[in-house]
């Protein structure tokens, strides 16, 4: 982000939503930062069916507000791997919430209610290990 | 939402999504618990330039997902008046994630360095100031 881009407004929530782009963005994070999700071909799999051209802007949208990098895979140098940066990293806290409010309101399937309830107890602790978990990752592959 | 509504996965994260419809939901929402915006007009000057059709198709939809409530206004009953649900109020601490990170990473405005220095610090006494307002104020109106 340079520092000549307009934003529609100076609110900071407002400045979210536009880095951001839509929704679906937050959907390529959370599979990247929980499911350890590294590749076009591993997010276009995730079982809400984002179109290819969606994800492919999306990708592009997020590498340019500085949220993920763009990598050439070691083990296979024609293929791209995508990792979160520090920035964000930083929206560990917001995917947090959104989970603890979509489970409190959706449909409370029971395969979440552990991470629910740990988030809800013990917020810091559980996204503390989810990012040294993650850094490791990126560390392993970088 | 009844029991037979079908999401498109039973992810958390992706319900919150699927359930605020798009990133102008929060900007509403955010007129609504920070500025005390309640109409339909409040919500259209807004600075982000929110247009007409976006703005009435996310009202609609954030009344049948039990975020928000349409009310006639009291005062002028060819009035509505849209007020949080407790459903709504509970994205407080989305909103306050947004506004941090925003703050962190957008264009870091000076009139909203209180505002975020107070909710780094002090997260919870900030929430629970904003909600305790937000519902003396629906009180007052309702």
């Amino acid at each position: 982000m340079t520092n000549c881009y307009k934003y529609r407004s100076h609110c900071p929530i407002n400045q979210t939503v536009e880095l951001l782009g839509d929704n679906w963005s937050m959907l390529i994070i959370r599979d990247m930062l929980f499911f350890s999700k590294t590749s076009y071909g591993e997010f276009f799999e995730s079982s809400e069916g984002i179109s290819t051209n969606i994800l492919a802007t999306r990708l592009k949208q997020l590498e340019a507000n500085g949220i993920i990098e763009k990598y050439i895979d070691k083990k296979d140098r024609k293929k791209s791997i995508y990792l979160l940066t520090e920035k964000g990293l930083g929206l560990a806290p917001l995917l947090a919430e959104m989970l603890l409010w979509g489970y409190e309101h959706g449909d409370k399937p029971e395969e979440f209610s552990s991470v629910a309830k740990k988030l809800k107890t013990d917020r810091e602790a559980v996204l503390s290990s989810v990012l040294e978990k993650y850094r490791k990752q990126r560390l392993s592959i970088v």
